[in-house]
């Protein structure tokens, strides 16, 4: 759907004609039809209507078919856009799947998909009914758990992966992994702050922690 | 300016207890004059108004009382969330000194503030006429610049950092670094990415790059 009057955009005629190439259909509909099917905060007037996404059992993550494993736990991030911030990230960190349990967390909605720029197409998404028992079911595939937290005793870039599976299990943004979860982690590691503040961003966090992990495996 | 009748929280009466100890004036005022005051999109009933920020000189941040510099200049940064988040990321990472262009940037608004979560008050801010005479500036200070570019041929984790100072330059959301800013920089380097996206956002490029420069000093 395209909003009647659009102004002419290189971008727009890209998407266009990317769409007919995939023989999905284009429509012009008002700026007011399209602003109410974009559910997101500031829609830019172009909306695509896509089949949900699919849905992943962790065994899948973690299988013989797909390669060795570099897994994002996400245990309770709440702010979309943090979240969708976050997915991008790791896409482009090379990680092979995402672990969401499926209450505590915020939801792919239109604004998560937003925000990660259509790193939800290219992640494969686990959705668990507790992140407790998936790390342990993580653990007994050999997938090395790492659980970042700002008071973790193994400062991030002296972890020593080797070719295993490895899971970075994020925390909330508040109040960061929940007891259980940590207890659960192989490991608690923390990213070294040199400054006054005492606290990073859970977006800048896992940016850190995925970079950290793709370039040490 | 506190808003009457803020719910009670451990945080409000926290911000109280040290408003008092710093002797600052404390007022209750309706919240309606509060949100006028706050100028921040979402304001959460507390405002403190502050002296302006004070402005260094670039000679400042690399003079021989400022340390061994880690500089990150920032080239045509413009969405305030992302230049906030920016802020917090380095003041995190041990950055002592941030380079502005007096025009073509954001100014630190606000908004800004509130999402660099205290950042501003710990960095030193210098703002430069011109980006490209400010690299030419730090180089004669025996400050490395390393500028962060997509298709910089140096993968990022492959420079060689020695005791010397450090400039990270970093460009607008859209479009990178300038032309001229690139020529002037002594090494491009980019951040290799695994996935399928073309990109990473700003924030978390400086996320990464930040925190890669912190380890290796």
């Amino acid at each position: 759907m395209l909003a009647r009057g659009l102004d002419p955009a290189p971008i727009v005629e890209h998407i266009v004609e990317l769409a007919r190439e995939q023989r999905a259909r284009v429509r012009e509909v008002s700026r007011s039809e399209l602003d109410a099917t974009a559910r997101t905060e500031s829609p830019q007037g172009v909306v695509a209507l896509a089949d949900p996404l699919p849905e992943a059992d962790l065994a899948d993550l973690v299988g013989d078919r797909a390669g060795v494993p570099f897994l994002l736990a996400l245990d309770g991030i709440t702010d979309p856009g943090n979240f969708g911030a976050v997915l991008r990230t790791a896409e482009c960190a090379g990680v092979t799947g995402v672990v969401l349990p499926r209450h505590r967390s915020a939801r792919i909605t239109p604004t998560v998909a937003k925000a990660a720029a259509g790193a939800i197409e290219h992640l494969r998404f686990a959705v668990v009914p507790g992140m407790p028992s998936a790390l342990r079911t993580l653990s007994s595939h050999d997938v090395w758990t790492v659980g970042l937290d700002a008071a973790g005793p193994r400062p991030l870039h002296e972890l020593e992966l080797s070719g295993e599976g490895v899971a970075l299990v994020l925390g909330s943004e508040g109040r960061g992994l929940s007891r259980l979860v940590a207890q659960r982690c192989d490991v608690l590691a923390s990213i070294p702050l040199r400054g006054t503040l005492g606290s990073l961003n859970v977006a800048a966090a896992a940016a850190v922690a995925c970079f950290e992990i793709a370039r040490r495996r």
